[in-house]
Parts: structure tokens; sequence; C-alpha cells
């Protein structure tokens, strides 16, 4: 099948307003938000309505042997939905209802195009939320299976993987599988959910989502502690989660980066400028609670554990400024790339290495003569660093000693952004080849063609 | 290479005494606690010490193409563990170091061979626990490992998988891979981690095992509340769930059941005789707390929320009385074996079709003039059931009409059990052949030569 006949196979399947070809693709179903994205010429771009179009896609790409790359709302930072060239991006655009909310087994199941803003919209009233709380809440839920997207509430309530419990997914050939269900636990056959979760894209096409929620606390209030160094933060850490206090959010934030938020989203946290003055370092702790009156109690024995912990002082936000500052928090990535940075990564390491990490890195930055500055998920060791280094070359070697510098101390690449087209050459340069060698015998038997998101993911070549 | 050199190959890696041939293999290292297990010849049971002897053991046998099952402590229900004819046994009690307990990150790194109570009583003092429950402490963390066991207290802390952070292992052919580490979110690579829990020893074999540690909660009661129909049970737990509560178990006890455990544990719960006769379903709550001014509060909370959903009563019992009452429950397989039964299985629903499930079983029973009792997880829908039939065929018809009623309802074979020899027929017979097809060429991936655990487990056949 030549590519004119595949654009018409296409169209037959999904209709004619819904595959865009040349001068037609909108720019932006091209690019996700990564920094260095490649400038592709896809062949087109196809809209699905529903699980058997996507399935007739496959088929027909297969037949074709043109590769498929599949794509959400494009809010990734590694490139994952970035297509290759001659490639058919499957935009789950028009995929995006919300199938049903189970109030007696506490699941939602919903198409991938989804975003974690309608999910929550939709939940309002039940009682219920879908706890995973990445940056951006108008990224899909396709493409946070996709990344097995985390965030600032990883610490107490995990990461994508642990709240996905079924998939309905395509595979390249266009065969269909109904993997797990609405159950928590399942000794069933090898766990092909959990496999295809931080995919990337590259082994299935995902159709339909079921998660599970959890109960939405009524009660919250945000904890500011400044502490001299990063070094106490993060020895604070297990002690404070020993306690059993639990917290929802654990974030350490520099203090460039707390002058760089604050500033951007105009916040004023009323901190002393003495204090600001002395504190390198901030942890912010958000707490939740099903009473008012042990949240209060929470907060006490949380600010008196952070004293004698060597916090400067511990302020409790008053509501709408606590939301404030994480909501600025998670606008970190957009305030660094706006004031130039040229890479945010976030190699995670155990928790108990992020201020070793962070020594190492700022001996890399001054080696480099480099800026980097950072924030991250201090509950969870998942290291957010924004880099300014222009030249290309510079670049590429500084990143790669950033990565190594985390996984020698136990940790990996990325914690939550994946690897996507971005981290690719460092993922294959780090890595135990043995372990390569295993991903690309397992992308064999998921797709033997090679056609899914090839070349701009972790695994699989350009055919 | 014949068995004589491969005998020979295998002792001069673990050295004469840690290896088992003939009439000098223990019994007990060929079967686990199924209750229909094969009785296998196998070549000889080998104890390697560390993972070294264990790639050397893995090399030599692929070399000399003979399979391998690895064995932790035999603890098993499903028969994973019980080798085919002509096997090499890969016993891992030689292999029982707790390597670390590491409190900055809240991990535990341990060999295979390091049982739950072991691993346990390594952690008293340091106020953390690892808190995956099966019902047997004398099971091994590899043994957990390879069949994702879950147990009571799946409902808050979820099983095996979600505690499972890095594993080291050895592949059939001897290569050697560290997997994972000590933090909780990644997204670099796929999840080999999680492919392998569940995969009950047949992709590869696990030498060291990385485990998340959670915070032990001082304080603890049981509340107990008889119900007079089943189906009040089940319409209870997603109304007690979303209170914000947060059980750490929720299990059903059918009457039946209920009388055997408490009979056979000489457990007097001091129930009226009026109650117990009205009662056809218990439902046990257990809470947990940082104080006892708040469990109290909770156990209040919960108590009126029972009486509101139709419990005839709700029994706070005594502290001894509430462990003793769960060790009972733990201990209802063997009372079941001792008993008679003929198979106890594990299917997991969706848990608002605990209540249709067993409406189903009661029929199915009827029609087949069988007994069956049970209990189960209502918290995540596992249910449990005894099943006394002794006829072989009307037996593998009725466990078919079982398994088969439950996926109907949108559940799976097995929560905890596994697949193992058991109900390996069960499990091709009722999956899409699409499914078995990809876990065929998963199996391929890891091992290409078909020699882990083979026509022993859901995947692979005998070479």
């Amino acid at each position: 099948m030549d590519e004119a006949n595949l654009i018409a196979a296409l169209r037959s399947i999904v209709g004619e307003g819904s595959v865009d070809v040349g001068a037609s693709i909108n720019p932006d179903d091209l690019h996700d938000e990564s920094l260095h994205p490649p400038v592709p010429v896809a062949t087109c771009v196809v809209r699905p309505t529903s699980h058997e179009q996507v399935a007739a896609i496959a088929a027909a790409c297969s037949s074709a042997g043109v590769p498929m790359v599949a794509r959400g709302s494009g809010t990734g930072l590694s490139g994952a939905a970035v297509p290759l060239d001659g490639a058919v991006v499957i935009s789950f655009s028009s995929m995006r209802r919300i199938l049903e909310i189970d109030l007696a087994n506490h699941v939602a199941v919903v198409e991938p195009g989804v975003t974690l803003a309608e999910l929550d919209e939709a939940l309002r009233g039940t009682g219920l939320r879908y706890p995973v709380h990445p940056g951006e809440r108008s990224g899909s839920l396709g493409g946070n299976v996709a990344t097995n997207a985390g965030g600032m509430r990883a610490v107490r309530d995990g990461v994508t993987r642990h709240h996905v419990l079924g998939l309905r997914v395509v595979l390249a050939d266009g065969t269909s599988l109904d993997l797990g269900g609405r159950f928590v636990k399942s000794s069933t056959g090898y766990d092909l959910v959990q496999l295809l979760v931080g995919s990337e894209g590259t082994l299935a096409l995902v159709t339909q989502v079921t998660v599970k929620l959890s109960v939405r606390l009524p009660e919250q209030v945000t904890l500011l502690a400044p502490f001299a160094t990063l070094d106490e933060v993060s020895a604070a850490i297990p002690e404070l989660v020993v306690t059993g206090v639990d917290p929802a959010i654990l974030e350490y934030i520099d203090f460039l980066t707390m002058a760089g938020i604050t500033s951007a989203a105009g916040l004023d946290l009323a901190i002393p400028p003495s204090v600001a003055d002395a504190a390198l370092a901030y942890l912010v702790v958000v707490l939740e609670s099903t009473s008012a009156e042990r949240l209060d109690e929470d907060a006490a024995a949380v600010a008196e554990h952070l004293s004698r912990l060597g916090a400067i002082d511990v302020y409790s936000l008053r509501e709408r400024t606590g939301v404030d500052l994480i909501a600025a928090r998670e606008r970190a990535f957009y305030v660094a790339k706006a004031n130039g940075a040229t890479d945010i990564i976030d190699v995670v390491v155990p928790r108990a290495q992020v201020a070793p990490y962070l020594a190492r890195v700022a001996e890399i930055a001054a080696r480099h003569q480099t800026f980097i500055t950072g924030c991250g998920h201090a509950g969870d060791g998942n290291v957010h660093l924004s880099v300014f280094e222009a030249d290309e070359a510079a670049r590429r070697a500084l990143l790669l000693e950033l990565f190594e510098a985390g996984i020698e101390l136990g940790g990996a690449i990325s914690g939550e952004h994946g690897i996507g087209v971005a981290k690719l050459d460092a993922y294959r340069a780090l890595t135990d080849p043995a372990r390569l060698a295993l991903e690309e015998r397992l992308k064999f038997a998921f797709d033997p063609q090679g056609l899914l998101n090839p070349g701009r993911s972790s695994r699989g070549t350009t055919p």
C-alpha cells in the first residue's frame, strides 16, 4: 500500500475531516513541551473516535509498514509524542469521553484523551478523586499512562502506575486486548498493564483506561519551612515520614527557584527578609485530614518536628496562599523555560541521596561554568533541575554527567518525565547493554515490525 | 553435557553438600501446599549461597538444556514451585540474609529465602514494617515476589508488587541484571521489576529483593460486625471506604467458615446465640492509628456506619481476641484442608460483585450437589472458596465454572495464589488466545530455550 492508498484507507475509517495531510496539519500536533524537539514531516494526523477505529488504523498502517505515534494533549517533556518523519500521528483528541464513574468499586473508566482537569471535574461531589498530580492538569490520561506521570503527591499517593487497574489496547497489527480490570490485586498471568504503563507508546495503543480513585480528604493545610541548608531538608524527610503523619506533598525548593516562581506568580509569602536571606532551601509540606481538628493537631506536630530538625521557622500558609504556592511550584517548568533554561531534567535518586546528589550537581555546574537551579519532590528523591547551557556539545556532555551522577548514587535518569527522544542517547549510553537487549526483545514480542513510536522513544530503532 | 556432568558442574559451583541427588533429595523440596501436586522426579536440588552461584548454575543448566525451577519456602498454593520431571530445583533456603535495613530511605534489601517473619523481626523497634500480610509468615520474600502475594492488608497497603522497588535477577542463560532501585518512581525504560513480580519463576531467577517499608502505626483495634446477609456486607464496603477512615483490613467470613476457624483455634468471640443464629456473614474491620484517642474516635465512627448499614451488632474485640481472630482467619486454608477440602481457590472480582459472585457460586454448588464455603478480602473483591468435591472429573468441571463466573463478572482466576500448575489448564481455556500468544512471545524474549519453570506455570511449554 503506498502513502496515497494508506491515507485513503484512513479516511474511510475515520471520515474525511479527521485526517489532516500536508499543509492541513496543525503544527501543534507535531510537538510536545520538550525543549529541543525535532521538526518532523508526518504522513498525516488521524483522529479516531473509538477503539474499533484505532484497531482499523493500526491494521492499515501495519499492512503498509508505516510507523504510528500516539498523541495525547502534548504536554510531555521528553518528546515521546513527537513523530519521526513519515509516521502517522494517532491523536486521541477526539476520544475524551468519561465512560463511567463507578462509585461502588471506586474506579473511573475513561478514554485516553480525557484530561486530568476533566476527570477531576467529573469527580466533584463524589467524595473521590484521582490523586496523581503532575504539574499540568491539561495532560491527558493516555499521556499520563504512556509516561507513568508522577507529580507532587507521589510521596503518599504513588504515581500513575499505582492507579491504573485496567487498559484496553490495540497492538501494532490491530489486535485488541482487554487487560486487568476493576480490582487491585491479581496473580493471573503476566501483569501486562504494568508493563504498558511508562512504555511511551512503543508497545501498544491505549484506547481505554481504568483507574482507581481515592478518597478526597476535606481538610488541607500547607506548611512552609525555610532551612539554612539543603542537607537539613534532606535529613528531615525520613524523620518526618516515620512519625506516621503521612504528608500528601513534601517538596523542596531552592532559594533561586523560590524567588523565580513566587515572582512569576506575583505571590507574597510574607517571609521576613532576615529569614529569606538565611534560607538556601525551603521545604513545603501539605497535610490533609478528615477533620479540621486533626489537621490542626498534625500541623502542630509537624511544625514541632521541623523546628527540632533545624527549620529556621515554620509558616502555616493561609488556605489561598498555600494553594497558590503549590500552583506556582507547578509552573516552575514554564518559569525556567521563560527564563531561558535549555534543559529541564528530573533525575530520581534514593531520597536520602538528594543532598549528596545536589552537591555533585553544584560541582558539575561549577566545572562547566554553567548555571543550574532546582526544586523537587523531596519525599521521593525526584530532583528537577533547570539547566542553562546554550552550547549544544557542552549541553549534551553536561546532561550525560548529571544523569551519570544520579545513577552512581543509586538513581535513574528520569523519575516521571520519561526518556522519549530527548534522553534517548543518554539512556542508551548509560544503560546495561544486557538490559537494552532484553528491552529490544520485549519490543519485538509486542511489535515485530517495529512500527509503534520507533526511534522516538527508549526502545526500537527506525525501521 | 549429560546429567552426570551437569551434577558435577553444579557440585563444583556450590560444593558437594549443597547438591542433593536421587534418594538424598528431601521430598519436602519437591512440593508446596497445593492440594493436588504432581509427584515429580527432579534431577537434583541445589542450594546456592550467592548471586554469583545462581548465575553459574543458570549458565550450566542452560548449556545442558536442563530446566530450572526456583523454590522459596514452599508455602505456595498453586504448585508453581513444583518441578517437572528432570528439572534442577534451585532452592533459596541458603540465601536468607537480610542485607540492609535502610532507615533513611525506608527500604529493606533481602535475599529471596528470607521469610516474612524474619523480616518482621529484623524491623522490630525501627517504627517500620513490611506491610504485605499473606496468611503464612513462613513464606519467603522470593516466593512472595513470584506469586505477587497479597493478603488481608491489601485493601489499604496494596500487594507485593506495590512494595517491590528493585530486583537483582539472573536470566535463564546466566545473564545478571540489576533492576529498579531505592526509589518509588521511575520513568526510565520498561518497568521490568513489575513484569517479573507475579511471573511465577518463568522469566528470571530473583537473587535480591528491595522492598519499600511503611510506618508501623502503634494503635490497633478489631471490630466484628455480624450481618443477616452477605449482600449487606458487600454494600457496606464502598460506604465505609469513602468515609476516609482507611481500614487496614476488611474481611468477610461466612458463618460456616467462622464456625470452623473459631472452633479450630479454640476461640470464643462471646457472640450471643441469638445474634450468631441470625448472622449469615461477618465483616471484620481492623483499624490502626497514631494515637489511642484517634483510634477510639475512628472505631466509634465505623461502628455507627456499620449499624446504619445493617449490622446486627458491632463488637469491639479486646486486643488479644482481635489478634487471635485474624490469626484464626489466616489458618482458614489449613482448617479447610484438614476438613477435607479438595480445592481452595481465590477468584478476584470487582469488590461490588462479591455478593453477585457468591450467589452464582451457591447456584453452581447446588447444581453440582457440592459443598462450598468461603471467606475473603471484602475490601478488594478477593473471594476464597473451599470446595469439597472428590470426583476428579466433576472437580475440574466445577472449578472451570467457578473461574468462568468470576471472569464474567469482570474478575480474574486468582487474586493472590497464582496459576502455577493447579490452574494452568483453566487459565489456558479461559484466556483470550491473543493474550496467551503475547505471553508466549514475552516468555521467549526472556528465556528463548524455555528452561525456567516450563510446563509448571502459566506460561511456557515442556521443552
